[in-house]
């Protein structure tokens, strides 16, 4: 046989070193009043790289709907509207919350769905909802076809800032959240700050915890900017948040593109400060929790084990504590006293895979990672917190 | 609220352009005897990047195992030895060919298999067998905690040469082949020759055809490399074989790495040469064609198609189905006169995407796309292929 390789006995045919790279792009776009015959945002977005018609399907939040009742009839007349763009093959409401997440047959659904309405690898799932809905869509329209584009709409503060933007996806399995999923980076984000005016008091919190987080790791000036604008912010000041959501976006999605490993290869994620035990006590309170209310006991949690530990000023912890307080947000809930709690650290390894990597703090705007923990320490944090709760 | 960005109304805040660049990194070797135990190759590579043992499960085909009955007590031998490099922590036997990507129960068990032996993202799945096996394995392994590493042991021709060096996984759904599944590279893939000496004549021959379909459209010297190897390959000639799998996984490999879409989010896809009608036939013939055996018949197909079009000479096409002939491939089956296998270029489309983009030939190693078909053309095609078959 005449081939360019030498003729070897099989140990020495060399090993071939393969290397793929891959290059995503999107845009996260602000706006309002995105299904508005006169914002022609939407019908751009799914036209910018061919110039045919393409088929959509949406799948929108139960709660979202509850609060927009004309919100479907709204989006039928806008596809009418922009039929020289896309097509809408069909909608779907599921329901909202981790609920969605939690049931198996919701992905299925939409797996289903793409399949009867036809959709092609290049047309699009419009998600729009709360995180947990775009988590589980995106899910599914990120295995359908291998991969069909998704645009998100996200409708709450916290998938604005974070969840939303991002590139991933996920459902909760086996009790363990977010244990199915993938790294699949959307075609566009529309965030509309429209969506937040009809936000409970709850949600509209719940978000800005991310912005504190990925501030407290990041960047001390945004963390002094939201303390400044706490007033704003508990108001509902909704170009205070506008700025905290834009400038959140931001940093979440600087460090995906700048960290070196946007899929998480390493052991280390940073963004998921305080998110060891958020992940936990959500499933320990049966989803009582928001997401972000769980991420500020997290924080709070891992804050003062960081004072704790000598890392972190006792002025500066209590400037955290302060702020989370002052915004509205409890600190503790009986469920830390659980010895389950501590399985979330197990879990947590488990998940972002090799060693136990956790970020803590050593300054507002300065994360520092550690890779062991002192479970008594911890119980002393959790007992300081459940004191302060008390006064 | 003090930052950095200027204060704007909602509108105006600019759209942020988010660019994700993620390497993907493996090596593809070449082995015999790789669960001996002086074979030291699984258990280096399994240690590459870190030094701790790592916990790894076995996904093995049944088909496999039914030829090498000693397999699992050799495999569970070499951990104990290797016991510094990994643990074995299950070993799970599933169905062998497209029975097992058929079977959405199949992908929920491994998931679960992960999340019982508590397997963290930086473990392996280990699957070992034909490409059906790879693939479903590797569809649940990308999915759990959104990957965890898999290092692919392809046990038959078309795997070790094809779907087993590449970057997806996927299993059927709604009767649609490889419906759901994801870009995922393997962490590394192990090539043992071993295991081709058990295969069936048929296995044996059929991921010879996945070498002639990349030989027609990338490499005319390889073609010619294949049909002087005609003799040895009939007479299974071991060493003619590892060196057409080389050279087939080598031009796989390139295509991929260099094709600028590994994900392929365009609308070409030249590695699915007569992949239309193949993916179709399968279904068609109750997957009683096997994928090698199936792409056979595409490729006689396209290529009788190309001829009819003029677009490949006379005498090239001739080489083409004598070659496949010669190998033993049939190249015509009652279900290619179905008006049903036209269904499968609408299949295609909407697997890959947007405009129809089909590659046909214009000589011995030149594809040609084209973007519309003429189903009387075919027709014909399919006329001279079952004419020829009576002969």
């Amino acid at each position: 046989m005449i081939l360019e390789i030498q003729r070897q006995t099989n140990y020495s045919l060399q090993p071939i070193h393969q290397r793929v790279s891959v290059t995503f792009r999107y845009q996260v776009h602000f706006t309002k009043g995105l299904f508005q015959l006169d914002n022609p945002l939407l019908a751009r977005v799914m036209t910018a790289s061919e110039n045919s018609p393409k088929q959509a399907i949406a799948i929108v939040d139960a709660g979202l709907v509850s609060q927009h009742q004309d919100l479907i009839a709204q989006l039928s007349t806008y596809a009418r509207r922009y039929n020289h763009a896309f097509q809408l093959a069909a909608v779907k409401v599921v329901a909202g919350g981790e609920a969605t997440k939690n049931d198996p047959q919701a992905i299925e659904q939409i797996q289903q769905l793409i399949h009867q309405t036809g959709l092609c690898r290049h047309s699009y799932v419009l998600a729009i909802g709360g995180g947990a809905v775009l988590d589980m869509a995106g899910y599914a329209a990120a295995t359908a076809h291998r991969g069909i584009r998704l645009i998100r709409v996200p409708t709450t503060v916290l998938a604005q800032n974070d969840s939303g933007v991002g590139v991933k996806n996920g459902i909760n399995a086996f009790g363990k959240k977010n244990f199915l999923g993938t790294f699949a980076p959307p075609y566009a984000v529309l965030n509309d700050c429209d969506f937040l005016y009809s936000l409970d008091d709850r949600d509209w919190r719940s978000g800005i915890a991310e912005a504190i987080k990925v501030a407290l790791i990041k960047d001390a000036s945004f963390f002094d900017a939201i303390a400044s604008s706490v007033p704003a912010l508990v108001r509902r000041d909704m170009d205070a948040m506008q700025q905290l959501i834009y400038r959140c976006a931001q940093l979440h999605l600087e460090h995906i593109a700048n960290s070196g490993d946007p899929f998480e290869m390493g052991s280390s994620r940073p963004l998921d400060f305080g998110h060891w035990a958020a992940h936990k006590l959500e499933q320990l309170t049966d989803y009582s929790l928001r997401h972000g209310e769980a991420v500020a006991i997290g924080i709070a949690l891992d804050s003062t084990y960081s004072y704790l530990l000598g890392l972190l000023s006792r002025g500066e912890w209590q400037q955290i504590l302060d702020l989370l307080e002052a915004l509205g947000f409890a600190l503790y809930v009986p469920q830390m006293r659980q010895d389950r709690l501590f399985q979330g650290l197990t879990e947590f390894r488990e998940h972002l895979g090799g060693e136990l990597t956790l970020m803590l703090l050593q300054a507002l705007g300065q994360g520092i990672e550690v890779h062991e923990v002192d479970p008594l320490l911890y119980g002393e944090a959790i007992a300081i917190l459940a004191d302060r709760s008390r006064e």
